[in-house]
């Protein structure tokens, strides 16, 4: 629950909607963006992403791994674990003073003979350590205490070394000793750093350089992905061979790919699920075809009142009322626990978890946050993904859209439609896909250079809706199948 | 799980897939009646229902509700409950021999001042108490050793005094003494046979007689309840003030009410729930006008095969996967237990327990099911309920239609297509409700005589997926809110 998509509709009509501590001045600035966005502001040629020149070629401070070993584990982490854990810094600009954080779980077993997987989560401006590791994929769960941690039954580092990356700066520990730049972010610089930063990181863990590499992620980084994908590619043609990344594959979740289709699939999405007013619908798909419009934006509001509290990153999931009037504590439904963020940001602003993690050194002015509040804009953002993703086709990378299919915010009736108009030649027609049981996990469409598979009864964060269904569809990815 | 409705087309596609004791034979004979009720033996002038002459207008065995009366509880039941319950047989046509049973449990507080609750489900064929009053709204459930009794929290006899009927004969202990009639079932003499039943009830408990009369039930109950209503009102008017039934009000979940709509519903919310492709969603709308035609069948089968093994009555619930090749035992998940209808079916067959509800007293020569398996032809049904729901509304009835939003069989797209095609006046447009807490239960539209709302997250059978909400709803219902 606690991802802004940004530049996506609902994010605006909804944030104020759910308790995760924003109010209603940063939905309607979070409109500002939006509108800015759409506007003048977006790139009108679509196609010319450009993989920007580093700013600063020079090699920053590789740094050592040993220093970055977690020594004794993560405080209030269970005994017994056998594994090891890395995290710190990776400076990205050294002129600007840009620092990227890291956590690095190496795989349960035999860590040597394991794919390299990076996890990014979107926004932009949620951290892929507070919701990719700690709710979604790795290792560990932290309990509602605030203190103590669980291990993740289907957590990812069984089958991967498991890398998470806070980005862009001003995301989590992250951060730029210049702090105007919080307001500079964007894509192209968001993908520059990141390529950075994974630079610096094999030179830090030179005996990954080698290892088969995966980029996973979710929502907004169904931009970042492809982004830091082709800049893989472009780069690894002009780079010398230590400095080649051996990149494999790129599975993307719930991922917003293309604004038309995706808001047309929003609209439908809370139509067929029984959200909206026949009249509201007819509305929306009539009016938000520029959705700049002053009849757009009246629309986008009373979706709203229409829909009411409910988390619209999961339809159907329970939300979490903590505070307000309800004295009553958070329920774990069926093991999911819709306050588990609240636990987390309690968490990782415990000093002595900071300590060993080795984060915030520089005593960094605000607390630690799953989604930002520095970042308060964003300088450039495509409105499709086609091009770019045509490109990563023709070069073979292996590539998997998943999407759970009870989330709202980038729906599957979206994703849907952004697939069909790339119009891919089908390989093998939809047909279910089932993990150790015989109950159906999904739904699974293999196009020539892509799949799309579905995840029943995942909303947004598919891991952590449906961890054994996300875990056998990532294991079966990295298996080649 | 455990419904069939016969004519509806997904149920002839999946009765096989889901292992509740169907075979493929069983698919294909429905599909096969299915084929029969579409042809020349559904009445092509749907305003034509008639209220049949009672065949036997004389008064039957009356009985006296002394000995019905369930003696010291159900057996297995919790110990410390204080409402009565009865149960036995009324005799709906002497001739003929055919006797419905019922089992009545008393409102949990002050029955006196609480109104009175038929409950039907649907099928046709299946069982008000089996499903019901046991998986639903009654006051027991059974545990999972088939042999004791759990108190349901949402029990609806909290509110009201609950009546559950088997019907027609060949359902449950239901029967006839003349087995060639289960093949003469029909709507009309399924109306005909319920108002007796009432009238000869009500002799037998003439304290109930005066009192505010609801109907509630689903699915093909769709049917059931507006025929059984209509032909309440219509003989009203002739009856001695004796015999008038105070009928206040119905309540319809997921129920079917218009060929047409309710299959293009069916159609798109597959597709809208990510459940076939869209090749398969486009034949379908093209194709599936004519649901005779060799193209239309041709794409029913592909259904089956596109969605594999999932519940079609909640398509994100578990599955219960008894016996097969799964030696797993059937889990409890968030307190929902696929399997419940299991327990049930070993339940009613008990012979102390059969003793305790007096039925099956004539010995009847097959086992109690859950949905019939004796009844496999049906002589009549109509193609729409929209002529009777006119005569309904304009009688000022209640009428409250409900829709859990995770059904595939009746699905809320289709049952928003088929009241927009009533064409009636909106006085209230679409809002959340909520029960208790600020989280949506679901959404509302008042129309001009006819209430729509829906329960997120609940299934075909409502209250069985999401009690609190439904129990809020029907309370609501029987307030006048």
């Amino acid at each position: 629950m606690q991802y802004y998509n940004l530049f996506i509709l609902l994010v605006l009509v909804l944030l104020h909607g759910l308790s995760h501590g924003l109010g209603i001045d940063q939905a309607s600035r979070l409109r500002a963006l939006r509108g800015k966005r759409l506007g003048g502001e977006r790139s009108s040629d679509d196609g010319r992403w450009e993989v920007l020149d580093m700013e600063d070629e020079g090699f920053f401070d590789s740094g050592k791994m040993e220093d970055d070993l977690i020594e004794g584990g993560l405080p209030g982490q269970p005994s017994g674990v056998l594994f090891k854990q890395y995290s710190g810094y990776v400076t990205v600009n050294e002129l600007k003073g840009r620092n990227l954080f890291y956590y690095f779980a190496e795989a349960a077993e035999d860590p040597s003979s394991k794919p390299l997987l990076l996890w990014l989560n979107g926004g932009p401006g949620c951290s892929s350590l507070g919701v990719g590791a700690m709710v979604e994929i790795g290792p560990f769960g932290v309990k509602p205490d605030g203190k103590t941690l669980y291990l993740r039954p289907y957590a990812w580092n069984k089958v991967a070394n498991t890398l998470f990356l806070e980005s862009p700066v001003g995301v989590g520990f992250s951060y730029s000793n210049n702090s105007f730049e919080y307001n500079e972010n964007g894509d192209k610089r968001t993908a520059q750093d990141t390529y950075a930063f994974l630079i610096n990181w094999f030179r830090r863990f030179p005996h990954y350089k080698n290892r088969d590499f995966y980029i996973m992620g979710e929502s907004y980084a169904g931009f970042y992905i492809p982004e830091l994908a082709d800049t893989i590619i472009r780069r690894n043609m002009k780079a010398v061979s230590s400095s080649i990344i051996h990149l494999k594959g790129i599975m993307i979740g719930n991922g917003i790919m293309n604004d038309m289709t995706d808001n047309r699939g929003f609209y439908d999405y809370l139509w067929s699920h029984a959200l909206i007013s026949d009249k509201t619908h007819q509305g929306l798909v009539e009016y938000c075809k520029f959705p700049d419009s002053y009849e757009c934006k009246k629309l986008e509001d009373h979706i709203e009142l229409e829909v009411g509290l409910i988390d619209f990153y999961n339809i159907y999931a329970p939300v979490c009322l903590r505070a307000s009037n309800s004295s009553r504590k958070p329920k774990r439904h069926g093991g999911f626990d819709p306050c588990e963020a609240d636990y987390v940001l309690r968490y990782l602003n415990l000093p002595q978890v900071q300590e060993a993690l080795h984060a915030n050194r520089t005593k960094i002015p605000y607390a630690w946050e799953v989604c930002s509040s520095v970042i308060t804009s964003w300088t450039d953002s495509p409105s499709t993904m086609f091009p770019i993703y045509k490109r990563l086709i023709s070069s073979g990378l292996q590539i998997l859209i998943y999407s759970g299919d009870v989330d709202a915010v980038v729906s599957v009736v979206g994703t849907r439609y952004s697939i069909n108009a790339l119009n891919l030649k089908v390989i093998r027609p939809w047909h279910p896909w089932s993990e150790s049981t015989k109950v159906v996990g999904g739904y699974r469409v293999v196009y020539e250079g892509l799949t799309f598979a579905t995840i029943r009864g995942a909303g947004h964060e598919v891991p952590r809706f449906q961890p054994r269904r996300a875990f056998a569809l990532m294991e079966s990815f990295v298996a080649g199948k």
